[in-house]
């Protein structure tokens, strides 16, 4: 069932410590198949060591286990809403790398100060804000992904033009539209993260860059008048 | 005697170089047998490289080598006073890890800034205050952890929902229930001193995390409702 | 044909991530034969794992593809201007690594802080400043080579003593005799703006190196009474 | 002809790459025999990779080649100096590490904020101050290690106990009794370096460590009544 998928979602899991993104089993992707509505996701706590296509998870938009002897990643509720509610994008990716993880922790949403950040993300990443307490002793999860859907309809960000997001106090979640490519995501993510965090102690009152450049940079790598290749 | 504990012991400390916490054989890792009151320990200044389980120590809780023919790790005394006084542990790490030893420099306990500490650490993690000069010049490793304990007394800290602490001055000791354990928290605590010191960098007023994202975090883990793996 | 200039320009892509200096495909790598007025120069968002020497593309110095079948970089037109205006350099190098990149987002030129500098670098590495819209929108591979010789000229820099340069919200471009010389010299553009990166967070007020320091140690190693080996 | 000493200076210098304390040449080990009052160091800019104990050089003090075809370091006048004055010592180290390098050009000495600072280091790790012009221009490479004794007398530092030095606008020379001893403190000095950079990050006011933890790190490993080893 979903054998190429699982294939891709295994590698795409496995490809996370070798980019250096995660500690432990710290972080999952996941990948869906829109057709059938099924999306496939690491299991819960398991090392990336151990981990074959047989402990991958399938799971329909309801979060209901149709394959699969483990249990879900714990975070399999976020991916869902942002599924749900992002048709445009085939794979999630989360992680807790390190300097994404900084910018969640100081609540701070990051600039746009350069074409390696322009070459992918079309403008600033959002940081979102609080949940409630009635949503954390909730069902935390799922209002962890409602909480990014919100804040990308506040701020009238669109998830192909902005590959990722940055939750407050916790960490960043990436897109893309097959699993390595999310993946390919959250190490752009993570290393322009890094760089605006020492740009910022460089030029602490720096100014996102021109926004001609940004244009320039995003879109001659997405949409239809797309040519660049590096 | 003791072979599997020893062999655990073993690999945990092993394991030290290969998480980057140590440079050379500044770290040590012991593990106790609550039942025999036995505690196995690292012998003094001995290359990673060339240990093997006969090197490592046996010591009863005062101190006396009950098997072995090295010289246990000359902060045997400190982690003797951690078993002692805190009974829910199994086993100690000391490392001299980069930024928790930063922290421990500056003096700063860790505050609570996102759920990768959460998930861990229930709370701002303890430095303690300085040895007076009799403590330093007396029985300096067992003062030591007489310090860590008494820190921990007076900040009503639980071992098992604090897991690390930072020694002012000097660096981190982290623990947990086997070696394995306890060398998971060190790693967790290197990674959330480095995550705490670029985030104070970028947000200086930065406040701990909400209390209700605290407590999520830290209970869906650990204690008698604890659900979540990553 | 040009095989020779083939494999040290294949060797030299190649040596870009080993060096850590490039993320996936960001980074490119060209080499100039003078006689024939040929650029051999790295082809299009191909990952460094699967190049090989027929893969390169070489092309005049008007752009024209001479051999190859694949597109070569979209950076060629910055490296053509950078071919035409300095005729003292063999090879280009173009990457976004960290602190470089750093640098370029932060608008500042690198100030020479130390003899690491001296000994490559003769002065401050300059950073251009900003496109017009209209070059932006127009032919922006090459106006971004032409604003790199326009910031040469302007700062009366000579590129055969000063083997780099920093593009406003960009990053970084360095060359040299040949390949493996201009990426030594990328490997120690990065490194030497980490120094400063780091030097300016001690020192926020540091002034440059003392003149005759500068002198000393560029000339050592540079030019007709060179002697410097370490 | 020294064939062991020759030895040891080979496998330190080839460690130095492994330590990460340097990029491409930056850096060079001697070792002295004082008996025969001749020292072995590195040549001139050969690669690690290549280096045999063949191409290694013995000079007598006073700089003359006794045996090797190669030229010696272009530092070897600075060593030389170093064995002349500090007649405890039996190599030195020279190197461009990173952390070691910023508190150069920074012109700060790194205070001892910790104990892994008191293990190696009694007390703060001076910076020289500036060569004058006529210094510089003249008899370089021997006016470096003039101005390392000369700091070393003004602050009444010893050898023994402050086995290494930051060269103002330049980097690290350290030294001990072997070469690997010597590389062992470089290492050592580095991660220090490192450290206090940090926590003058976290804590700008931050006053060093107490003088009786200093004296007991410092003293439990070295001197008479040395017993420590972690």
């Amino acid at each position: 069932m979903l054998n190429d998928l699982k294939q891709q979602v295994l590698a795409a899991n496995l490809s996370l410590p070798t980019y250096g993104l995660v500690t432990f089993t710290w972080g999952n992707v996941s990948a869906i198949d829109r057709q059938q509505g099924l999306v496939v996701i690491k299991p819960s706590g398991i090392d990336y060591a151990d981990m074959t296509a047989e402990d991958l998870v399938v799971v329909d938009l309801t979060g209901r286990i149709v394959e699969g002897c483990r249990r879900p990643s714990s975070d399999t509720a976020t991916h869902l809403v942002l599924y749900q509610h992002f048709p445009e994008i085939g794979a999630v990716v989360h992680t807790h790398s390190r300097y994404a993880t900084v910018w969640s922790q100081a609540g701070r949403p990051i600039p746009a100060l350069g074409t390696t950040h322009g070459d992918y993300f079309y403008g600033e990443i959002p940081c979102t804000g609080p949940l409630s307490r009635q949503e954390i002793e909730g069902d935390y999860e799922r209002e962890t992904g409602e909480l990014i859907v919100r804040t990308f309809r506040r701020q009238q960000c669109s998830p192909g033009e902005m590959p990722g997001v940055l939750v407050l106090s916790h960490g960043p979640f990436a897109w893309g539209k097959d699993a390595a490519n999310a993946v390919h995501n959250a190490v752009v993510l993570e290393e322009v993260a890094a760089m605006a965090l020492f740009t910022c102690q460089l030029a602490p009152a720096i100014a996102p860059m021109q926004t001609d450049l940004l244009n320039k940079h995003f879109l001659r790598k997405h949409g239809k008048n797309a040519y660049y290749g590096q």
